[in-house]
């Protein structure tokens, strides 16, 4: 690492750094032809990174007739961590070069307990998985934090029940104890990012990701880079009001009233399950209830599945919600793809019906005639693929290069 | 012009052109300074502009001690034009290479007459305009229609009431007569791109145009340019539900029920004040109804910046519409700023004032508490400026400079 951030003095360095992270092994030749170099120049700049210790020489390559070639990866050292928090839950996972994962730990945890504890768990777990997976030092580490982060700062802004964390300086904590770069996003922009990687938004430049969980949020990909706006926070559709013109609505976290996220996510179809057994309108439910003591989303999701016709109700109807804010994220933001995923993604197929239904029949027909809208394959491990991608990408970045456009 | 669509021959030939068209006269160091080459190679470069007639020499520079330089400028025969239709006039403007208007021609049409003969007389005009500008050929040309509009296409897809123009090459058509270059796009784009190359928007790199006139719509600015979409319908706020979770609401010309454009807007509110009018709410829009035998938006807002109370409540509630409208844009997308313009802005500061209130209330903190939200200053000539930029930009790329970041 040289004084910048950036690993590749120059873009063309940073195009070959791409395709060997995206395509893996490559020969001399086939990375020269690939950044559209001349033979000697395309030299120059391999021997370059190679000196600098960014890729590494494997065998000899398969000839093809005359040019002899030898095969080139990316440094089979380079590691990079991913830590995902969720709001009883961490993963942490380290990858290589190509942004597979080598090792993991997941394990229950409380973001109540303040970020100098949670972090400071991440970074045992962080400390150990790199000695599991070979390496000595992390080139760069991703984070991704469920709430509001302010992007620059890499510090969480008001994130709803955990006051600790507003304004907490979390990539300076980790950056320090680290010793590398690291970003710090919201766990929605990176799911969005790990689906661009890695998932069916990979073909795609501009596409949406929307995740249904305990809260719901969105992430923004436009031009194969995540959006994030003037401030870092696009993306916000769960306090998006859902009951405009009507006075009432349910209270939100946020404050106000009638927002998508207080009709429908984790903590709204509790509630609602809650309601609808004390109103004595689901026998499935309060059997679920008995059972456990509490009534979760999942359980809302199970029973809806085993054909209860009260969960049945609340999936269409948030469903229906979820369709009419996307309908109008549609046709404003006109994506080429919505992914959806999340917790209650699992819900599947059911609520994916009814999203589909509202939206192809409110959203502007130009925008919405040839829009797919698909579930997340890849689920949370997108998280990291996203964490690692959002990290790598910060590395091969080439200060003044994106301006050069201009 | 060479065989490409693109004037320069790199990326540096296309700062200094840029550097020119929006900074005017450079002495030649000064230009060579501005990209960061060194002098020699900044000599070739405006050598070869200056070869190709893309730039031409002015009088001796000012000493900087030492160095000789001599004035550049952009070629003083550039000529772009401008076409803005609306549903019921034309406006077609020429300017230089700098974008400086330098002819104008306003008339009214009836955009129901047909795209062959509302376009024929905007070539009539465009023709004459040009040898007014002491012109003689143009070097492009863009051009603004209400509606949606596929900009890959260069046509217009569906727009209201104007059925005969649904499809029609109006690029094809307009680039086979001029012999240049011709961007076609919605008129709100355009006032978008105006009002970054010249207006309150130009220091923003995100930003948001709002337009409310007839229609409502909005136009992107992502990175410093027109964000379009997968489809290039991006923007569409108009046919925003507004009524979500009520099953009324008025018709919509789109077919649904309860848009923004239903509440709000030239047509809604023609609407309303007749209502108010026949139910005896209003007597100063009695009294203009029996002047002028119709009432329009326009006698409204003239209405309600007099007092009158039912004008006053139907801009009011309007803006609050709006408002709502932009507050859930604003938490998705966080632009940097909010520029309202369109031929209801003229309505002011109650207009204004109601929108602001909403959109600060209502949208995530994070996003909006550095916000501006103002009115354009430009009004329709961002219009021109956005056309002409628009084509000027397209000269400008250098293919393959975009995608040499990745």
């Amino acid at each position: 690492m040289d004084g910048t951030h950036g690993w590749p003095d120059n873009v063309d360095q940073a195009r070959m750094l791409r395709i060997l992270r995206d395509e893996g092994e490559r020969s001399r030749a086939q990375l020269g032809d690939a950044t559209g170099l001349t033979g000697a120049r395309a030299t120059i700049e391999i021997d370059r990174l190679t000196a600098r210790g960014l890729i590494e020489h494997g065998g000899p390559a398969v000839s093809r007739g005359g040019r002899r070639s030898s095969m080139v990866r990316i440094s089979s050292g380079t590691r990079f961590l991913s830590i995902a928090l969720g709001a009883h839950s961490m993963e942490v996972v380290v990858t290589d070069g190509e942004l597979r994962p080598l090792a993991r730990a997941a394990e229950s945890t409380d973001l109540r307990r303040g970020p100098a504890l949670v972090l400071g768990r991440a970074l045992e777990l962080a400390a150990k998985l790199l000695l599991d997976a070979g390496g000595d030092r992390f080139s760069g580490a991703g984070i991704g934090i469920p709430g509001p982060v302010d992007f620059r700062d890499g510090a969480p802004v008001a994130p709803p029940f955990l006051p600790g964390w507003h304004r907490f300086g979390v990539r300076e904590l980790l950056a320090t104890e680290l010793c590398c770069p690291v970003l710090v996003d919201n766990d929605v922009n990176l799911l969005a990012l790990g689906e661009k990687h890695a998932g069916v938004g990979k073909p795609f430049d501009t596409f949406l990701f929307v995740k249904i969980g305990a809260g719901i949020g969105a992430g923004l990909i436009v031009d194969g880079e995540v959006y994030r706006g003037a401030d870092g926070s696009a993306g916000d559709i769960g306090h998006t009001a859902v009951s405009i013109g009507q006075d009432d609505g349910p209270d939100c976290v946020c404050g106000n009233t009638g927002c998508l996220e207080a009709y429908f996510g984790g903590a709204a179809l509790s509630r609602d399950a809650l309601a609808a057994v004390r109103a004595g309108r689901s026998a499935a439910l309060a059997a679920r209830l008995a059972r456990s003591g509490t009534l979760t989303a999942h359980d809302v999701a199970d029973a809806a599945t085993h054909g209860d016709p009260v969960s049945v109700a609340l999936v269409r109807d948030g469903g229906h919600r979820v369709g009419q804010v996307l309908a109008t994220m549609v046709s404003f933001f006109n994506p080429g793809l919505i992914v959806i995923g999340g917790g209650l993604a699992g819900i599947g197929h059911s609520l994916l019906a009814e999203i589909r239904s509202v939206v192809y029949r409110a959203s502007l027909p130009l925008a919405s005639r040839a829009l797919p809208i698909v579930l997340s394959e890849l689920g949370t491990e997108a998280t990291h693929l996203g964490a690692a991608r959002m990290v790598s990408d910060h590395l091969l970045e080439v200060p003044g290069a994106r301006s050069a456009r201009r």
